[in-house]
């Protein structure tokens, strides 16, 4: 059998771009860029769990690192160093060939060197842990939204929940839609480039992955504020199209995951500027509501003029 | 049911030392000292191979991170970071009390911050990202080994595996010896002050994690050199008393893994300086042979006067 060493070497050696020393020691090196500071985060996924055992290993492979992406993006922060942590029940070489396809893929489209990793025999797990930067003081933490402050959230939430309740046969999405929800659980694209533009911008931000609110309940907590979504807002629209019902649309859009979208928060005189990036990086950016003060508690402002309180169903890896 | 974010706060919050923000956002934020090169890596523990279901979780947590310290050490660096990544097969409070136990115990050992990490469910699985920093351009890598240099190991190589057989009924420890074997298997120590010692005394190092002749190789590999072990300078007296037996204490020192001692290479004209190292550190520094050039491939030179190839057999965990 060929030995793990040889696997690596074949499927995981590329031409870095700002690394000193990556694979093949016991340790790589690089240098930080002065002023900065290191951003770094680990994500765990667990077949079964994050990913079906038949989940496409290419999808499998951008999506690995994706999320992590996302996580830098996040804090304002520029992904560029990925450490890759296989468990593996065999030594497949197409199913390594095909994950390091998707894998390099993404590291590609977002600048990201993989520069180390770990690989072993076990159930199939994937741990990436991802180091990025930011100017020293300027991460877009989460404890920084004000009551008063808007909040936001880019692009299409609620495209992976439709895409994953499809797969299980809970509904049958539209043929003109399905392709774009698919891609979304699938090949989610982290907004990179909008978490760096709103350094100096947002007060507040993280990426959605278990779900609107539930994430937002992390601003929430982190910044002691409450907040009112304006459900005239919320960008369902094209969720409705997808899947013919509202119900589940609005669902999507606030408990789904999986999406890694921005949600984030900023003073109501960055609107101007918030509407400026949106058109420079051909991003829908939607106000969907406000700050408000912690004891507001989370509230579903309805068309009717009617207010109701909200609660937080984020996806929670161990109670659900 | 315990939620995963209360799991994660009660257990993996405790006061950082060098960290500007450690959990509760999308990533950690640090900044490093100027002059340094970021050192990173990460290992992935799987349960059934890497260790025993029943496995103390204290002697686990300690070890899961020990055995990143030991990278880090192995570059000349200072471990100073670590991020944990969990999936576990349930939310089991007292495993986790008492693994955050040993993982702190360790963490405050060798001055290493927790600063983020993620835990979901799953078959159990530890992944450990570790970060340090060296001097820009003095970490100590495998490539640097030139023939004619010494090679040493550091404390005493053995005696995990020699735990490991006992465990296993494949020997019995003689008692005298059994709690030091066990020890060296269960709560391994990093040889964290004798890396960062060995900055520009040594000339190639790693530790010893897979077995001394096939970590070994990868030096003579990535240094395109040979060795000549001699048989008579093995460090294998406290072996041969533990097990008494000179095949297995043989077998033990050369290929037995997990002890996480420094194997390292160094000019002839250094070892002075590595003696006055060794009574600094209390640690026993072993000269157990010479680096000759790549023809002559890796020999064991007999007390006898007789010189023999040896076989490369280190543990590789998609070929065993």
């Amino acid at each position: 059998m060929t030995s793990e060493f040889d696997l690596i070497r074949r499927h995981f050696t590329r031409p870095t771009r700002h690394t000193d020393l990556a694979g093949g020691d016991d340790a790589a090196l690089w240098r930080t860029t002065p002023g900065h500071q290191l951003v770094v985060s680990v994500d765990m996924l667990v077949e079964g769990r994050h990913f079906f055992a038949n989940t496409d290993p290419t999808d499998l492979g951008w999506k690995s690192l994706a999320v992590n992406v996302s996580d830098i993006a996040a804090m304002g922060a520029t992904p560029r160093w990925a450490l890759l942590a296989l468990a593996l029940p065999d030594a497949d070489a197409d199913w390594l060939a095909a994950f390091a396809d998707g894998f390099y893929a993404c590291a590609d489209a977002f600048g990201v060197d993989l520069v180390g990793g770990d690989t072993t025999r076990g159930p199939r797990n994937l741990s990436v842990t991802m180091c990025g930067e930011v100017p020293t003081g300027h991460a877009i933490r989460r404890d920084g939204a004000r009551p008063g402050d808007d909040l936001w959230v880019s692009g299409q939430p609620g495209r992976a929940a439709l895409a994953l309740w499809h797969l299980r046969d809970a509904l049958t999405l539209d043929p003109g839609h399905r392709d774009a929800c698919l891609a979304a659980l699938h090949r989610p694209q982290p907004r990179a480039a909008l978490g760096v533009a709103l350094r100096g911008v947002a007060s507040a931000m993280l990426d959605v992955s278990d779900g609107l609110l539930g994430d937002l309940g992390h601003i929430l907590d982190a910044s002691a504020v409450g907040a009112q979504i304006l459900a005239t807002q919320l960008p369902e629209a094209a969720l409705i199209a997808a899947c013919g019902d509202t119900t589940r649309a609005r669902q999507a859009c606030l408990s789904g995951g999986d999406d890694y979208e921005l949600l984030f928060t900023a003073p109501a005189a960055q609107r101007d500027a918030i509407a400026r990036l949106s058109t420079e990086l051909a991003l829908p950016l939607h106000r969907i509501g406000a700050l408000t003060p912690p004891a507001d508690g989370l509230t579903l402002h309805a068309a009717d003029g009617s207010t109701a309180p909200l609660a937080r169903r984020g996806f929670d890896h161990f109670s659900a």
